[in-house]
């Protein structure tokens, strides 16, 4: 028998009355009633109350346990007064009467309390992450990502899919941000890197003649801190199957994605329609290619109403080439106040401002536009802006100008404050959308340089014949799943075609060997007979952030970075010893 | 629609006669019977016969291709003639009319052929992976390591095991062999450590109040070459409970694995009688820590039987103090040819040899004793020895003497060979034994220092009182399971006592300074309420080796390195750039 529990801390009820038994855990809080303890032991599982009184044989020792020590507790179950019943927990019931007490580990003075989760500076959280975690909020997060982890494997083999492990001690696989090298000892001088994403693994999995993989797989990127993104490694779904298009791989993601916010989501909607959204017109209805669609507001072309009116400020800008008016509707945002403070807003994100026009009930009873544009474009336009956008009385609408992509974030920014403010959006539900037709690629505006937008293994939509054309009219077969105002997903359909893939980088100012030289392993694999192929990665840590609804990524991590990327825990990073860096054949260069 | 194909190629039987299709895959083999093509198509499912002759429209295009093209065919189900049924392949009943044809990838001459899996030089098939994997035998290996470890999960999450992923960039984590090291930038000179096994962070978790961890975790150790090792990362079932002893430990373990055997062990008997057998009885029983118990061979002592006999050797080695002769019974190996093959073996394997004894039908037809060993110590002696190893007629035993830890694995080894010549071991067979008792730390012979023999996290046995007394004589809660002559598990009961740990440490020679210093995240979390722990881990390679029957763990990894440390297809390790390095703040000595 087990010599330090007979039942966890949340086993017992009103069925064990009278049996005796053994708990083991934490003392989670000790309370002294005059000659009666009380203390809540508590483990993985639940809390048990546990009393004794001077009777028991074990009271003497029982007064010197301290928060978080660890005691095995012998006793006896009984019922608690019908007053004294906690119906919180399933063992509320009961209390156990404490006989006997063995000490199985003693805590000293807590430099972080558990019981009551005070506020502490997260460095302290972080140094003492062992306590932390056994506070009840950060216990369930990693539950939670354990039971989503466990999810989606299953939802994966249910799908057919196999999951394979990639190399982790391996060469260079740029997913664009730096690399973690690691010196060889057998070969001094010589590195490998951590994967930034099995890329390239996955792709040769599929030129290997396997039909589905997946994995979560640690991913490892240098990047410089950032709240949201853990400094040194993550996870991450990592999907690929052969012999597939874009629609393949959505129908194969959803049911996995969807099933799992039905199974966690706690209740929240999800909606079942995906849409598919182009790039393009994400940024037009959204300002963002990662839209939050439980705001409604649809931003809006309304150049036409503007040219050459009396607006002459906008009259003017379209003048230009390539310039637009947009306008953001704002349904019961019809009050000078809101209208000045949303203004205000645009202001700080560094735009002049926001021109608007709100609907409100006029003197006579009847609708009016007010706010100074409206005069300054007269009434037919107004009207004809109101009735294209659908607004009535008590809305408004605001309108930014320019080349687009000088101001369509803010727009989008924009969109998101006035949603926010009114209230727009139904926050008990998770919307998704497909966001398509991304460009290949990017003209830097200062340099005029061509380089690729997003994924550079991404099949061009048109292939060869496309990339012989303008470049910067070529779309990726490359797709984001935006869920909530979060890019969740990010994947493509593969060029697996090698010439194609030479073409494509030469346009990105590649040349060939240096494509042999960076994806040789891929490129030669190409020309042994490619299935053509696709595939998509997920971050784990968003979609458990987005199912524990919190934004700080540290939340949902069991031994996380802190910003500056140390373990504070674990004293990492720290100085290799003389013998290491022999051994690898390296010096440290001192500092200037 | 999905534009490559309708059915993969093992979906097709009688039933779809008729029907037209589109298959999709790789071209297997080609074969032109005088102006009728026929190709085998193949795909991850399995293998389609395809047809044509001159009478379709894709036949001049059929012409072409050539192994491993990938291509798309559009055909129709015909019936194969009686005589030419397969009855091996589910699609064996059936063949494909191919009246059109899409390439999706052409392949150029191959450096290594797919169809008939001809031997080839390792270097070729690991520069070439993506083609050797396309090969039957790995394609089955790659499955049954993707089956093997879904098993593994499913069986833990049902044993209410909880996976959680443990820090990759980290703190070194030290196991005995090198640390793989990562510098940071953000930290110049500083340097992370991969972990050699999540030991620490698995022991934190139970810390942190979680009761019951697996994780499938990756492992990296900077290890020469050896041939059954992966030179850089490998994989391992990570397991830690809390409030546990050892037996526990085994409870939950023994299903989990003993269940996995049955599934892939494709018929294999799996013993289900898992004997705990003391480190000390295991090397003398079978001269090994990882006994095969398929083969029945238990070791004795015998010296009795020689001490003062007429067998001069023997006798005045029993003189020495901690000498010993043991026997190796060897039923059915009762002839000279085979005693003398015996001998050289143990010659070939650093011993002066072994005296043997056989037991055969004299010229009476009685039972005689024969061999000079018998002449030298007589027939009261050698009956006495027959009857106390259980051997008669047609039998054999081999002897050695000396101190056991000078011969006892050279006898584990005889008895491997004398088992494996004598077919006595039960080769379509799964056995287990549970070694435990380890000692707790050993003698260097020449230095005469004392250090830990396995993992100095494990628990005294006998806690701080045994350590009070003679080291030598302290054993550990620690734990291997073998397994057909491999260690298949390794693990321990943890100590989680700060005070018993410096204690420990101190008596191998580390003050307490350098137990803070080397573990100090976790020595810390043993101050604040630690419950008692242990757990284990168990090598996925080496079970999946076990499963595919293959020595070689380059057959049961998909993208392995070679035994230089080095992954051929993607080049690395490779140079690193002059910006990286400067990045580093790193400089590589030139060698002297």
């Amino acid at each position: 028998m087990n010599p330090y529990r007979s039942h966890t801390c949340a086993d017992l009820n009103k069925a064990h009355v009278g049996d005796t038994v053994r708990l083991a855990g934490w003392v989670h809080r000790v309370r002294d009633h005059g000659g009666v303890l009380f203390i809540d032991l508590r483990d993985h599982y639940g809390i048990t109350q546990v009393l004794a009184d001077s009777d028991s044989p074990a009271f003497k020792d029982l007064e010197k346990v301290r928060a978080e020590w660890v005691i095995s507790i012998d006793g006896r179950v009984k019922a608690r007064d019908a007053a004294l019943v906690n119906a919180k927990i399933p063992t509320g019931e009961i209390e156990v009467y404490a006989q006997g007490l063995r000490v199985l580990g003693e805590a000293g003075e807590l430099p972080l309390p558990v019981f009551g989760e005070p506020d502490y500076p997260e460095e302290t959280r972080l140094t003492y992450r062992f306590l932390d975690l056994r506070r009840d909020r950060l216990h369930k997060n990693m539950m939670l990502r354990s039971n989503v982890v466990r999810s989606i494997r299953n939802r994966m083999w249910n799908a057919g899919f196999n999951e394979f492990q990639t190399p982790i001690i391996t060469a260079s696989s740029p997913e664009g941000a730096r690399d973690f090298l690691v010196p060889s000892r057998l070969h001094p001088g010589k590195f490998y890197a951590l994967p930034q994403a099995p890329q390239q693994f996955k792709q040769l999995i599929m030129v290997a003649g396997f039909d589905r993989y997946f994995q979560i797989a640690p991913c490892f990127r240098d990047e410089d801190p950032r709240a949201d993104r853990s400094p040194t490694d993550f996870y991450q779904l990592d999907v690929e199957m052969s012999f597939v298009e874009q629609e393949d791989v959505f129908a194969a993601v959803q049911p996995v994605i969807q099933g799992l916010f039905e199974e966690f989501g706690e209740g929240k909607t999800v909606d079942a329609d995906w849409p598919r959204i182009a790039y393009k017109d994400s940024m037009l209805w959204y300002g963002s290619d990662k839209p939050d669609l439980r705001n409604p507001i649809k931003m809006q072309v309304v150049s036409e109403h503007f040219r050459g009116s009396g607006f002459a400020i906008f009259a003017k800008l379209l003048e230009n080439e390539g310039t637009e008016i947009r306008a953001i509707p704002a349904p019961t945002g019809g009050s000078r106040k809101f209208c000045d403070r949303m203004n205000a807003f645009a202001q700080q994100q560094g735009l002049p401002g926001m021109g608007y026009i709100f609907w409100r009930k006029g003197d006579d009873g009847a609708m009016e536009a007010a706010g100074p544009l409206a005069k300054n474009i007269g009434p037919e336009r107004t009207e004809a802006i109101r009735q294209q956008l659908g607004l009535g009385e008590g809305d408004a609408a605001f309108f930014l100008g320019g080349k687009p992509e000088q101001f369509e974030s803010v727009a989008g920014r924009a969109r998101n404050e006035i949603g926010r403010e009114l209230g727009l959006a139904d926050e008990n539900s998770f919307r998704f959308a497909w966001i398509v037709d991304f460009p290949m690629y990017e003209k830097d505006p200062e340099t005029g340089k061509i380089d690729f937008s997003h994924n550079p293994f991404s099949m061009p939509q048109g292939g060869m014949e496309a990339l012989m054309g303008d470049p910067l009219k070529v779309h990726a077969y490359q797709y984001d799943l935006a869920c909530n105002g979060y890019e969740l997903i990010s994947g493509g359909i593969r060029n697996h075609k090698p010439e194609i893939m030479f073409k494509a980088f030469e346009l990105a100012g590649y040349p060939a060997s240096e494509v042999e030289k960076r994806f040789g392993g891929m490129v030669k694999a190409f020309k042994y007979g490619a299935p053509p192929h696709g595939g998509c990665a997920a971050g784990i840590d968003r979609i458990v952030m987005l199912l524990a609804d919190t934004a700080n990524i540290r939340e949902v991590i069991m031994f996380p970075m802190n910003q500056r990327a140390e373990d504070l825990m674990m004293n990492a990073p720290s100085d290799p010893t003389n013998e290491q860096l022999r051994e690898l054949r390296l010096r440290v260069v001192p500092k200037d």
